[in-house]
């Protein structure tokens, strides 16, 4: 089973690779930019086949490894 | 419009990244951990209330700056 993970920061956490990417796009000639954050994408090939076990490790992962959840959000895809 | 883009290293493309997280999971004894590979997520705040005009322009945009199309594939979702 593919699982997919989106780890984002949350709401009001200053994010300058987001603000970085914004300005470039400006820089380029694109117009109507409002505001850019990047967060990471996270794939992960489990040999679980029952999808509420499996959701439940990932989650378990999230919060041990793949997110810091003082500033960050994840979300789980299986 | 909030546009979300997902940019990930193509098949057969390395991902040493991806190979740490697997190990660092597997360290912390979660097992059935199969292929790990992680991309970047970005949100972009959009002005253009178009979908196919916004579609246009963030292709645009992941072609001259988001992705790295020698090695990265992205999808995009407006």
């Amino acid at each position: 089973m593919k699982a997919r993970i989106q780890v984002t920061l949350k709401d009001g956490v200053l994010d300058p690779q987001g603000k970085a990417i914004g300005h470039a796009l400006g820089n380029l000639g694109f117009t109507g930019i409002g505001e850019v954050r990047q967060g990471k994408f996270i794939e992960i090939e489990l040999a679980e086949t029952d999808r509420e076990r499996a959701r439940d490790a990932l989650d378990k992962m999230c919060k041990q490894l793949l997110a810091n959840t003082v500033i960050e959000n994840y979300a789980i895809e299986v």
